[in-house]
Formats: structure tokens, sequence, C-alpha cells
């Protein structure tokens, strides 16, 4: 009786939040401090004291009908602002309000841009390892994703074959930076290849070529690492952004677009972008939210914590044999299976309570995503099943 | 360059959004209090002290990580339970947490539901005049909302019209109740003419057709008039709530679906919802809100506030000779425009500083409809000028 994308939907339906409640029917058999659960980016570090006061400061300073009633669309202009100004002081961009569209987290935003740009049967590209829901998204307003396959030397975007998968009806480009699942960031020369071919194909298909970053892990980089900001390179790009990972807010739902005033047809795709949030359902991103993430907008999560976590799990994988390219952001490592169907060895992780999730469900099979946003007793009290787990296949 | 999809919805953007806008635009000019702004559903009653107490002390009571984190797509158990505990005790249900679904917002479930139900092509039926946005979610899967012509004699359903448009194609019917533009609430007698028909047409035509209830103003019914429960009327009946307008809470995007166990395809119906939330990108309803709205499950809005609103407005506008339905629920008044095209009578309205809404955005022509959710001194100060207004067409 349901609609029939549906039925193939719901039997695929995201391994990822399956293998997350395998984690907590395991967790009630063996108790949860036996239980290694990898499998969701969900923050194991707390959201900030300051997110805390921010909420009973609000609630107890503002006017009710105003903090929790309809705003624009939008969001609250205030807000708008205040997420404009730090994006401009830290990097060099000149936002206002009409750059800014408050969202239902990172997922209501590129949900609202597809609409808004996109025609049934156009294109969207991405690269191969890539977040498994974009592929929905596409799909929600009859697009299509089409990913470029992984480059699994350094899982830096594939340039030549990217160009190459370009066509006429390609609308969209939508990159992961730091990406999740592999946790590599894109440098800043493949950003610019990106941007080069983006402008070079944009003009010769006389149509422009929307770029959408979508960066929820834009704070969590390590070793000092760059991620550059995309409006810089090249001028259609648009923003998907959520405080998610950065505030430990992933239940909340709250994030924004930016959509520069230099895009083409600008006007428009605000317009189109607004208008999308509100037939879509998302109405207006949830309204006390939309303050609190506006009064800690210079706040941070504990990205250290991560950071000794990463340090810790990579470097005891590598001694025992794993092999996996060191990630420089996010909270993933994406380890390669010692076996060609990673599957199975996913199966054979969870004889040791360790739930990890296929490669396949980031367009990229033979490779495995280790979620490590855990606490660190998970992660020192998993090491030795992760030892023992990869002398299996030696 | 965007979607062409999108053009014709920018193009034609919600009309009562647009005058909300225009407004506050309005209000910059002549000064708010100079601004009789009925044109949003945007409660003035503000959220109770109880809702302000939950979430003070949820946030100083809870673990930040489970309170904020991600949860099962459904919501959390423990208000789901809250929930189906409390429409148990109010309506004698019998429904658990595998019956309940967070979202965001009625809108938020009333698009998780189209998708897990709609394929493309198909029909849903609903009754003139109706919320707007109807024909909007249906065509974000692709499927084709159709309207029965008013009864504007009550502005009960047409019975005759809605059994002569069921057709093999009819998937769905949407109901709005109490009815929002009109206020009427559909008597016991419709909603059991109403099942009666979809009982039989199921049954001809060999396929369940699901009776969708949309019921954010449940809690705003007025004279003792009863709101049947309609899962109590027909067993393939789906609930779509909201504490938008029952907690004064628009701006948080809170409601939840209610999917009895005993409609037909139960789990796959409930599991594609939650796929469908998953995939349009709601991911589940805001986290803390989820909580206060449980806390609060006993409270309510000020309804004597909107009640006396409501009976100095009428009775007002009865006296002056405006035509109009005595409404017994939600805060809406559809009065009849004394000239048949009511967007002249809008512009006319305006120039009283008075700001409705053209009744062919709810599918009806030559009504306009008033949201008497405002201020008590709007509504007195505006009646001077509604008797100017009508008398300007005697």
């Amino acid at each position: 009786m349901i609609s029939e994308k549906m039925k193939q939907l719901v039997a695929n339906s995201s391994a990822i939040r399956a293998m997350f409640e395998e984690g907590n029917r395991l967790a009630k058999e063996v108790g949860p401090e036996n239980v290694y659960n990898f499998s969701l980016g969900n923050p194991n570090v707390p959201a900030s004291e300051s997110v805390k006061k921010a909420i009973i400061d609000i609630v107890n300073e503002e006017d009710s009908n105003i903090l929790h009633g309809y705003m624009n669309n939008n969001g609250f202009e205030g807000v708008r602002q205040t997420v404009a100004d730090n994006l401009n002081r830290r990097f060099g961009t000149s936002f206002g309000i009409s750059n800014i569209i408050m969202t239902v987290g990172a997922a209501g935003g590129l949900n609202m841009i597809f609409k808004a740009l996109l025609n049934p049967g156009e294109k969207v590209l991405t690269f191969s390892p890539h977040f498994g829901e974009y592929s929905n998204y596409a799909s929600n307003v009859g697009a299509i994703l089409e990913a470029v396959p992984a480059n699994t030397i350094d899982f830096q975007p594939n340039i030549a074959e990217f160009e190459a998968m370009i066509k006429p009806d390609t609308r969209a480009v939508i990159i992961n930076n730091p990406n999740n699942p592999t946790g590599v960031v894109y440098s800043e020369a493949t950003i610019k290849s990106i941007a080069e071919i983006l402008e070079r194909k944009s003009a010769e298909y006389g149509n422009p070529i929307y770029l959408i970053s979508d960066e929820p892990y834009r704070e969590l980089a390590y070793d000092g690492v760059d991620v550059p900001y995309l409006t810089k390179y090249y001028k259609n790009t648009i923003v998907g952004y959520s405080w998610s990972k950065s505030l430990s807010l992933p239940g909340e739902r709250i994030g924004y677009l930016v959509i520069p005033s230099e895009i083409d047809d600008y006007q428009n795709v605000f317009d189109a972008a607004t208008t999308a949030g509100r037939i879509l359902g998302f109405v207006n991103a949830p309204s006390l939210m939309q303050k609190v993430a506006a009064r800690c907008i210079d706040e941070n999560a504990d990205v250290e914590y991560y950071n000794e976590n990463r340090k810790i799990l990579y470097g005891k994988l590598i001694e025992y044999g794993y092999e996996c390219v060191k990630p420089q952001g996010a909270f993933y490592l994406f380890v390669k299976s010692p076996i060609a169907d990673e599957r199975e060895f996913c199966k054979a992780a969870k004889n040791h309570n360790i739930l990890i999730v296929p490669g396949r469900n980031f367009g990229c099979e033979g490779y495995v995503r280790i979620a490590y946003c855990v606490s660190r007793d998970t992660i020192l009290k998993s090491l030795p099943e992760f030892k023992k787990l990869i002398e299996e296949y030696k």
C-alpha cells in the first residue's frame, strides 16, 4: 500500500541507522560497556555549558510570542546577520542577511537547494565516497546523483574523471569537506581544479553549474589543516552548514544555507530556496535553536577530544596492520577491508561487538567507516578486539 | 537558473506570507498599532509559563548528549509513549509507541505521509476551502490534489460531490478539522458519511483509501463542540498533529503523526513514513522541543482569549452587515466578499490598514479569511475600519 519508490527505500533503509539500532539491541544483550558502536556520527562530546546558558537566558529574556512564533521563512533577521558577520570575520567574505537562510539542519538546507535548482532528470555530480543520503535528496526532486569513482590512493577527488563526467544536463556538483566518510580534507589545489573545470564547463554549455558545499564538519579539522571556503574560489558556490557537530546539537536540526549575491540568477535562487523550505514542510528552522546558535556563534565543540580519539585509534589500527588514509577532519576513519566484500568484514567485526558501516553505503566498496565520535573508554576497550579481528585475516 | 516547477511556485508564492510581510512593511510606515494584520495564523496568546519552566528544567536535568543528540528517527521513546497515553486517555484509543512518529510540525508529518503513500500521478482528495499548501505537498511527490467544491451554505463538506470524485487512483483524502480557513468543525454526521463512503469505495476498488486528518486546531474548539477523533470512525485513518497552536510554538516546528496498528499494511506504512522523514531531510523532530511537548502534554493555550476575540469580531461583523458562518473552532473567520472578486475587496481593506487573505488561496473564490489570533486591542481598534469598509459597498 506504500508508494513504489518507498518500497525499495524502506528495504534498503540506511544501513547506518540499522547498525545504530543493532548496537542498541546488542547493548541490552551484553551491556552497553561491551559494545563498540562506531556506526553513527552522533557526537560524544557534550554541548558546551554556554549552549545551556544560552537556552536559559533566551527563554528568560525574550518575548515568548516572538521567540517561539513564526518569523520570515528565512529565519530571524538578527540571527542571519550574526551568521553573516561571523563568516565575514573568519573568511573575509561580505555576506549580509540576504545571503543567509536558516535551515532545519544541513539536510533540510540541501533538500531546499536541490528543490530550488533541479528539474526532473537533471544530474548532480559528487565524488565517491560520499554521504549516502545525497542520492535520496536528488531523487526527492526527480533528479539523479552521479558519483565520480573514488581515488583510493589518497581520497582526493578524481579530477580527470570528474571533468569527463560533466555533461550539459549537469546542473550542480555537491561536495562534502571535510569528508564523510573518509575524514580527508580536500586540498586547496583540489578546490582550484574543481573551480577551474566548473568555470570552463559552465562557459562551454552556457549555463552555470552550481557548486554546493556541504560543510557540517568545517570546524572539525586537525593538524592546523586549512579547509578552503569555497565561495572564494568559485562564484557559483552555495554553502550548506549545520551546528550538529560543531555545537553537538544533531537532534536539534539547526543549520543554514549561504547563497552569495555573486551567483548567477541570485535573486531567483534565493527566493526559490526560501519558497522550497516552506512548501517542503520545513517552514522555518526551529526558532529557539536559531537564537541559541547565534549566541554561541563563536563556540566550538571540544575538537581536541576527537583529535585524541583519532590519534589513538588511527595509530593503533595502523600498528595492527589495517590500511587507512590518515584523516585530517571530521570524526571518521575509512579503513580498507582485508577482504573484497566489506559486508562480510563488518559481520566478522560484529562478532567482536564492533559495529562499523560497509563502504558501499558511501559508494565505495571494499572499505568500512569507523565513526570515532565515541567515548575514550570505548576507543581504548575496543583496541584488543580490533587487533584480534585483523589477525583473523593474516 | 531555477527549476521550472519552482518558477511558478515562487511567482505564486504564498499570498498569506506576502501579506504578512506587507503588514510588517506597513507597520514601519504607519506604526504597528495602526495596522490590523489578520493575515497569518501566528498565535498571539503567549506560550504558557509551564513551557518556559519545562525548557529550563529539562536543560538543567538531562544529559546534553541525549537531550540534543540523535535518537531513533521516530523520536524519543518516552515522548512517544507520553503522546500515546495522552491520546488514549482523551479518546479511548489504544495507541503505543509504535503508532507515534514525532515530526517537524504538522507540515513535516504531512509531507512524510504523502511521500510514504503516494505514487506520481495519483490523487489526493480534499474539501474546499482548504489549507493552500496541500497542493504543494502533493506536488512534492508528483501526486495531484483535487478539491471537492465548497458547500458555501454551512461549509460542511459536500458529500455527494465527494463520492462522485473518488476514482480508482484516489489514494488518500486529507481533511482539516477544525477547518482552516472557515473555523467550521466537521460534524459527527459528516465524519460518519465520509467514513461510510471511504469504506465502500475502498472495497469497490480493492485498495484502501487512507484518510489523513490534519489537526493542528483540535484544541481550539468553542461552545463545547465535539471534534470527533477520526481513528474511531474509519480504520484507515492517519492523524497529523502540531503543537503550533495549542502550545503557541509555531516557530519550533514540533508535531507528530499517529499511524494506528489497525490500518491496512500498517508496518510498511509506518516504516515508509519513518524512512521518508529521514530522506526528506527532516531526520527527526527537534529534540529539546519533543521533551518540552511531552512535559506540557496536558497544557493548553488560552482558548478563552481566542473565544473572546471570536465573539467580539464575529458579533460586530454580522452587525455591520458582513456575511459569515459562525465558526466553532480554530481562529479564523471566513467572510463573504461583498464583491465577486475578493482580491479587490482585500485591496480595499488594505486602504483601511486591514490585512486579510483572498479565499482563492484556499480554493474558494468570493470569500476572505480573517485570522483573529491577534491582540484584543487590534480587534477593538479595527472595528470602526471594518464598519467603514463594508459601508463602501452599500
